[in-house]
This record gives C-alpha cells, structure tokens and sequence, in this order.
C-alpha cells in the first residue's frame, strides 16, 4: 500500500564525502521505495553518534559519498506493497504498520525472519546493514528509506508489536510523554547499554554469585552439595566495572544498575572514565535515579587509577565478576583484563579496530577469562530498552542539562561545524531537526 | 591424625632435569606432612599428560628438578592433624576422610573454602598450585603430598562426599566394578572436557536454540512475542564444532553427545582433527556409546577441509553456533574463528601460549563472538565428570584398545623412553604404575 505522501523532487540530507573531515548539507532527490518491504519514513529527529566518528575520519574504508547517520525517529509516509492485511507468518509490522506511524529506527537494517533473526541476532541478520554507509543511506536526512522495515522497525504507534515487562498502560502513557529527543535514544545508545548489561548479568561466571551455588550446580535444579563449603553473605555482592563513560557508558551503567535493583542483587559498581566530564556526568545522571531504582549496593565513580584500587579494596584484590567496556580500544580492554578476576567476564561492546586483543593466549588462559564482542543486536534490544527508557524517564530527558545525554538541537545549517566540534570532544551528544 | 604408614626413607619418582627433555627416575626422600592440611598419599597409578610436554620441551618457563606428573590416584596413608570430627565449616573431607581411602586428584590443589573455591572455581583458588612443578613435587612417584586436601581430594571411598544425578546404589557398584586406571581420567582428562561441554551448553549465546525463544527472552520467563517470527523446526537444531581429538578432545565430544542426548537437542556435532588416527580413536570410541547415549541427531569425524565444508552444508553457510578449542594453539583458534557463526562462541580449554589471538578486535566485533578460555576447575568439576564416566564405563574402559584413552601401563623403569615416544606422538596416553 503506497502513499502519495512523498513529496517529489529534492530533500536535504547530511552527507560524507571522502577522504575524511568532509560533511556537506546536500540537496538530494527523496528516497522512493525500491522493494515491497520498504517503508519511507519522514524523519523528525536524527541524532549523531560516536561511532559515525570512525566514517567522519577516514577510518571505516570507505571511499563513497553517502548519506550519514544511524539513529533517528519519524513518521511513516509510505509503504511498499508488502505491507498489508495478509502478511501471514512474517514480522507483525507487515501487517499493522501504516501510514502516520510513529517510528524508530535501529542502527541496522534487520528481515526479522531470517534463521539469525528468528535467533534474535538481528544485528547480524543476514539481509542486515548499517544505516549511514554507502550502501544504505542514513537518517541525518528528512526522509530515508528503510528496508525490510517490518522486521526493522520499531512502531512507537502500536505497543501491540512488542514485549514489556510493562503494564498496557504504562506503556501507553508513556508513549504520550516521553519526547522525541528521548525516545530517539532507542535507536543506538539505550539498546547498546542494556546489550551489555545483559550480557554480563546472564553469563556463566556471574551465575555462582547470583544463585548462590558453586560452579557448575548454578546451572541445575538440584541442591544436593557434598564436599562444598557454603557461600557466605559477601561471596554474594556482586562486583562490576564499567569501562568508558560517553553516552553508551552511562546508558551500560544505568541498565546495569536498574537490573541489580530489579533483581535485589546486591552489588559494588564502579564507573570509570578518565575525562572528568564525563565522571560528573554520570554522577548527575546517577543522582536523577530513585532510591529504589539505586538499589543496594556501592556505587562509585572514579578515573582509572581510582578505580583499580577501590576493586582491589573491595574484592581484597580479586577482581571485579564482570568488566563492561564500552569503548572500543586496546588500552580499555588491557584495563578490563587487569581489573577482571580470574573467571570473570568481559563484555566489550566497543567498535574496536584493526589491532589484535593485547593479551597472549597464556594470559587469557590464565586468568579463565570469559569475553563477549560485537554489535548489539538494536531491534531485539529494543522492549527491555523501551522498559528501561520508561523507568528512568528523567534520566533520560532533557537537552543541554548536567544529567542529558543530549548536549543540544540544532539545524542542518550547522552539520559541518557540529561534527568537527563532536569529533574534538569540545561538545556532546548532538540531535539534528531536519525541519528547524 | 596421623599415621605410622608413611615409610621413612626413599621411594622412588619420575622427575625432569632443565634445561629440556631430561627424565630420570630419581630414589627421593618419601614426602612428610608438612602443614596440617596436609595428607600423603601413596599412589596406584600415575598418568602422563600431554600437558607434561610444556614443561619437558623447557617451554614452562622453570629451571629446577622436580617431580613430574599431575594426574594420580591412590591411598590415604597419613593425615595431618587438621583431620578429624571436629573440622566444622571446612570441607566435608576435614571430618571424614581416613586413613586408606581411595582418592583421585584433580590436577592443582585448592582448599575449598576460599572466596574463589566457594564460587567453585577450583582452578584458581588462591592458594592453589599445579601438581608437578617445582613449587609442588608432583604424582608420578610411589608417593605425594597433597596439600589442603581436605579441599582437594575427591574420596572414592565416600560417595556423600559428592554430588550426583546417579542413584546412590549405581554410584556404589560404579566404585566397586571401574578400575583404577578408568577412575584416573577423573584427575585431569575427563574433567576439562566435560568443562568445554557445559560452558558451551550453559552460554547465553547457545540459549536461544536450546529454549526456542529468541534473544533475550530466551532468559527470561515470559513467553509473550511481540513482532517476532516463531522459531522453525530447524532453528532448534545445534550445531556444535570440536576441534582437536586428542584424549581431552575425545572426552569433550563424549561429554558434549552426553549432554546434547540427555536433553534431548537435536543437533549437528562435528568432531575435528588433521591427524588420521586420532580420527579413528574418535570413530572407535562412539562406536561404544549406545543409542539412546548417541542423542537425536548428525555426528562426523572429519579432517579441517571436510569440516569446514560440512559445517557450510549443515548450517546454510551460517556457521557453528559453539565450538570446543581443545588444542592450545593459534591455527585451532584460527579455525574456530573461521567456522563459528555470527553470535557464536568458542570455548577453549587448551593450554595457550605466548602469541595473542590472531584475530583483531574488528574482527571479534564483525562476528559478536565469545570466548572463554582456562584451566579446568577439575575439583567443581569431579561430580559431573564421575557422572559421565559411569554413563560411559565402556567408553573409557580399556587399555591399549582401539576405543581406550590409554595406550598402556608401564612401570617407572621405562619412564625417559615413554616421555621421548610420547612426545614425538608415537605412543597415546600412557600410565604409570610406581610399584611395578
């Protein structure tokens, strides 16, 4: 069912031109649909993120002007033929979506029915693709095109298509309260920090500390212990690090945060960043969270140094369960390695680049390391991701205060300047409006 | 309590001479209690492991004599006093174990009641050791110190003193009818491939296949699916990879079909090595294994060619969901990148070396992958590894046989040339017998 809502001719978009530092506001014809499973949709909101830094600099090998970026939120204004009532046996959206829907989209492009989807990996659907690269132009635009967008998108219109720990209610009074701006964190940022705090709470090594049972009876029903020693009261706090604490960081942190409030695990937490801003940041954002939604626990946030001798005080030098790093380098993860206890679990959610892990086999072997990588799965992310966004509304709103994750608002006019002053750390999270 | 059973004077043991490949059977004073934890064990039988062949290559980075071997079994003879009736709060065996019981021992020490044994990470509790270095004389003598037995120790003799899935009953005729040279496998071999099995088994990334609901609903315990697809017969399907079939290896893809045939998944399991008779050793020994211990489902032995393309074949080009490193060296690692899906994970039990992982960390986030990598925690591990071997008496019954993980019993005599064969990979795993 198309739409004569696409307005002919020209739109404007944000595009990257090689080799490197080189953003121009373009005059470009509006994408149309290509595919049955295309959808159009206006973009309201678009946002910049750390990782189009990589693109921004030269450094993704890619040598072809595109479209850029990878997060946004808008409205549906056209739907290819695949979209109607007899969508029998394929992702929900290709029977409900229509057009007027609210929108958001994840970083990539997923079917949601293939054998990778069907799994809930839909950041390596194999039909998959990341908005903002040559191959796919991005959401820094008025409008963009999304393909296979009954398994991609998520309908902020139709609660129906998804899960929630919520209440109907809930999630419909908070689908009218919760702005655009903060809704848009569902794209990337939110889902990414609840990948990796997930990740860590259900992995293996944290199960001992969890359920109270040695490896490996943690994993069966049964109580029977024979030559074991009983866990005592401390065995069962729960020590995490949280390496890097840009947006995705704080997001990591507040996710992991709200599951050991959740689940009443008590914890020792330690966030650590070592530009001050960003430590005060967390701090402010840490402090817009109830005391229930703090849970019970110790919470810390220190620079590296800081932080490697609070584990040491709170662990009597073992280490900490598990390491987040989100970051994406060689010295976060030799950081991660050293704080980490023999049988703990590093999560890395970082877009690392070329060079190898900088430990030896030996070493990963000899401290029983467990290690978790890659891109998080965006739309699988997204129902524990919109329960979290719902909980800490205040967290996550407001532009430009101390406890945002969005430093401002800004035009097209600006792209160019915003990039370069994004690029240089001088300013944060940046949200385009492609119709200011 | 201790005993009068301890000979004064020598006996006789296996021990290396830096700076390489220098064996000598040594008459040497016979070990005295030395810390109350402590107990003397006189061994039956020690076994050679290809472990043995870092240190007696002068790869283990050690300079002094010392006695040799990290997998025995044996009798109690002398207890140091911390055994007794009223060793409240320390592990069982504190209290329970006596003079004359048969014992196996993992092969490091761990005392069992610090923080990091609690957990059950054996492996590395902090006042462990590898037997058979110079800082702990090790098994292949007529007699060993076992230090913080209490905690080490597995008691043959006393079955309460463990868990088990078996029957009381079958537990006992298990321990009257396997012989010595079966229940050796318990030290070491038997252990770290059981280990490979239920890491893999237990990851959160094989959860979706195994529960039928996609990630991450797969952990929790709502059922309700939003725009999801359902699940096909054939995403239930596992397909899991084992790389390297030497005797741990062996023990790994026995405990993996245990596991998969136990809980009734349907899966894919292909069982890899270059070398042609560790092929046929695989072949023989899950000829022993009945039907019903056989699982639902297409099991292949097959060279690194033949199993790359099986894997393509089975899973559409998607890849392994786990694969077992079971060999300690890049080029495996390698292969397990090369075959392991997107959103899959490798888990490696070998002993690695000094270079890094060949992969850069680009590539670990391109394919989402987990590792996890360490020793066995061959203590938390005895229960469900005496499990299994009871299940596969036949199995791993057998001396010399085509389907036997031992190769022979010898007496210490022999000692310089079994090492030299042995590490040439002329003769499998060998046994010693210190009183022949």
């Amino acid at each position: 069912m198309t739409s004569t809502e696409i307005p002919s001719g020209f739109h404007k978009a944000i595009r990257w031109y090689p080799p490197a530092y080189d953003i121009r506001v373009d005059e470009v014809p509006v994408p149309r649909i290509q595919h049955p499973d295309d959808v159009i949709v206006k973009v309201k909101l678009a946002a910049l993120c750390g990782s189009d830094l990589h693109i921004y600099r030269g450094h993704g090998g890619i040598n072809s002007v595109h479209v850029c970026g990878h997060e946004f939120i808008g409205e549906v204004v056209a739907l290819g033929e695949s979209y109607g009532s007899d969508a029998q046996g394929r992702p929900a959206l290709y029977s409900s979506l229509k057009v007027g829907d609210k929108v958001v989209s994840p970083f990539t492009v997923n079917c949601g029915e293939c054998h990778v989807c069907r799994l809930g990996y839909t950041g390596r659907c194999l039909d998959g693709g990341l908005f903002g690269s040559p191959a796919l132009d991005g959401g820094q635009a008025q409008y963009v095109r999304v393909p296979k967008a009954g398994g991609t998108l998520f309908n902020l219109s139709n609660p129906s298509t998804w899960s929630s720990a919520l209440p109907e209610e809930t999630k419909k009074n908070a689908l009218l309260n919760i702005a655009d701006s903060s809704l848009l964190m569902l794209a990337d940022i939110l889902p990414t920090g609840v990948f990796a705090a997930l990740q860590a709470i259900n992995h293996p090594k944290v199960a001992p500390v969890i359920t109270g049972k040695p490896w490996p009876h943690c994993f069966s029903k049964d109580d029977v212990l024979g030559n074991e020693v009983s866990f005592t009261e401390s065995d069962r706090i729960l020590t995490v690090a949280v390496i890097g604490l840009g947006p995705v960081g704080v997001c990591a942190t507040v996710s992991m945060l709200d599951v050991l409030a959740t689940r009443k695990i008590p914890f020792q937490l330690v966030a650590i960043d070592p530009v001050e801003s960003r430590r005060e940041k967390m701090k402010a954002v840490y402090n817009t969270i109830d005391v229930e939604g703090k849970g019970t626990g110790d919470f810390a946030v220190l620079a590296i140094d800081e932080a490697k001798a609070k584990i040491g005080e709170w662990t009597a030098g073992v280490g900490a369960t598990a390491v987040l790093e989100v970051v994406g380098n060689t010295s976060a993860i030799n950081l991660a390695y050293e704080v980490v206890r023999a049988f703990g679990v590093i999560v890395s959610v970082g877009v690392h680049g070329e060079p190898p892990l900088p430990m030896s086999g030996r070493q990963l072997y000899n401290k029983n390391i467990s290690l978790d990588f890659g891109r998080c799965p965006s739309r699988a992310m997204f129902p524990p991701a919109f329960d979290l966004l719902v909980k800490r509304q205040d967290v996550f709103g407001g532009i430009g205060e101390p406890a945002s994750l969005v430093d401002r608002i800004v035009d097209f006019s600006q792209a160019a300047d915003i990039y370069r002053a994004f690029e240089k750390n001088q300013i944060g999270k940046v949200i385009f409006d492609p119709w200011k």
